[in-house]
């Protein structure tokens, strides 16, 4: 076992869907500057240009990857403007990609994060185009990152990377998974135990369950979810369906 | 070619979606325990709680991969409760998830299979959450086994893993693919040239073909498909849409 | 890093969605063959049967994989007939799959291209079926071209592949993304610097940007596309929508 060969990991999470070349183009790209990394598909699906959905998902992910980890994420409506290209070292991982708010949440939990302006083009693909950063800048930044070079090498340090309005305040629903489970970003390191009920779009949740499957019934309930929020849900139906809720709508919270 | 490193390999079956970060939490948290693995996917696209799906295209797909094969799968309505996580040793495979009839049809064809209640926690991630046992104990566990920890010691032998309702009788519809095809549970292994004419929803199929695309017509017609199985099709369109059909619909076989 | 093992790439490209155990198996029967390459997803969501596609999806990824990558490609509504199975050798790359077109565009880019027809079944799995080669004869064979064999040990070189209809003329818009933009067949190397307008649909375009944001209106524009295509584009929104365009729709082009 210990003579099995560490490959390093490349996660991706864009909103390029999988219906086009745009994926394979990528992958091509990082595997031809090096062939010997573990490729991590995270989702493809961040709905069209939208960074914040990008920034809450990669919240919830990057933690489960190992140490060295590069998370390569593109969401970039800049894409071909000013918008800088940056690496983000945090949490002894790395994050590639536009400096447009993507990282945010990272940059929160992660005080020690430090972010590199990518301005060397040494490893760029040739030519770039204005179009497809992904493939012709991050994706062999990312490749040369797994390859060993060190950040510092691609560029200065900064210090005002662009932020995204705080995931703290107000109190809302932040995401709405596939299952119709809302996420709200009221945080379980620091509400665990202290809430009495919610309030979101009229409606009023005091049933708190620790498990899905712990009623039968089809009501909604609050429960502290895997990212570490607390999530309104019903058992086998969709809560945002059921409370007409969508992202940013505002939570009241009654703290016990 | 020999001295290249053979990688134990991590297929994925979840109902998770592709649009969250569920996947990639679980991709991460196998790469944290396992850096040297192949990962995998069969499809994270089983419609939501939907075991039986979820059994189905697992019996379709484990044989083509190879032995020391780790299939994680998760299907999980039951997750946090008392439901059982196991690992089922089969096929000289594993299969790791719940005990709520996802590994059925494995059951039913490896006769010599072996299933253990995985009891012991000293694999799991920290303080493993009620709500995402996949990224929490089930993929940990699957990257233990890739790393030479031995089924016994998660667990217990168990004697009465949960079954699904069988896949040999009433013979029926268990099956609709992406292409509108229609696979019944009529074995090949058991009817192959003995099946005179398929009877489904009213309809009567007396036509067979070997291949798609043995007659130009739009007409229905059974033909033995991938999956061990016999199927109804339409060239170029859905039979599932002409027949009106849909999963558990029941077939009257006209044996010759 | 130096002493890391390079793995050899097999690309999948498929029309087979990822709802099913298609893609799943082929993995499976790749892995079976070869344990030790890497498999890199480019789309499993080609529309059904459609070959041209595929062919275009193909085209605009191949050149950004490594040398020695072999692109397994399966758009296969003949499956079963008499078309036949082959290995193109080409850019230093190998792409199998089904004489059906396919290919077409990596045999107009690449001159030098050599194509096989398969007839030996020696590394197909045993007893191929009818309906799913994509398991059966194309992933084994992909596998043992990763092992090192010749593509000469497959069967005979021909010199009749089947070609779609060229890319090159009429003018028109061969691929919508999921963006809404539409990919034209107008070739940046041809015809970069000399084109006053487009007509499309009865609109004409006479406004060119270097990258999407470059504007902060919602009218159409083209741009020279990451494929190296000129692309009709809305920043934020769908061209192919606000155009009404399809594919194979005519472009008019109006040369400086």
């Amino acid at each position: 076992m210990k003579s099995r060969p560490v490959l390093p990991v490349v996660s991706l999470l864009t909103d390029f869907g999988t219906t086009d070349y745009y994926v394979g183009a990528v992958k091509g790209a990082i595997l031809s500057a090096n062939p010997a990394v573990v490729i991590a598909d995270i989702t493809h699906e961040i709905p069209p240009q939208d960074v914040e959905a990008g920034a809450f998902t990669l919240l919830a992910a990057y933690k489960t990857f190992p140490t060295g980890t590069i998370h390569l994420a593109v969401v970039d409506p800049g894409v071909g403007s000013t918008r800088r290209p940056i690496i983000v070292s945090a949490n002894e991982q790395f994050f590639v990609g536009p400096d447009n708010g993507l990282f945010s949440y990272i940059y929160d939990r992660e005080p020690s994060h430090r972010v590199f302006h990518i301005t060397f083009d040494r490893y760029f693909r040739p030519s770039p185009s204005s179009t497809f950063h992904g493939r012709d800048i991050f994706a062999p930044v990312a490749a040369a990152l797994s390859n060993g070079v060190r950040p510092q090498e691609f560029g200065p340090l900064i210090n005002d990377p662009v932020r995204l309005p705080s995931l703290e305040t107000p109190l809302r629903i932040i995401h709405i998974d596939r299952f119709g489970n809302c996420v709200t970003n009221i945080r379980r390191d620091l509400f665990d135990g202290r809430v009495a009920s919610l309030r979101v779009n009229g409606t009023i949740i005091r049933k708190f369950q620790n498990f899905y499957g712990e009623s039968s019934g089809k009501s909604l309930f609050a429960i502290w979810g895997s990212a570490g929020f607390l999530e309104i849900s019903v058992n086998g139906g969709s809560a945002a369906q059921k409370l007409g809720a969508k992202r940013a709508d505002v939570i009241i919270l009654n703290v016990a």
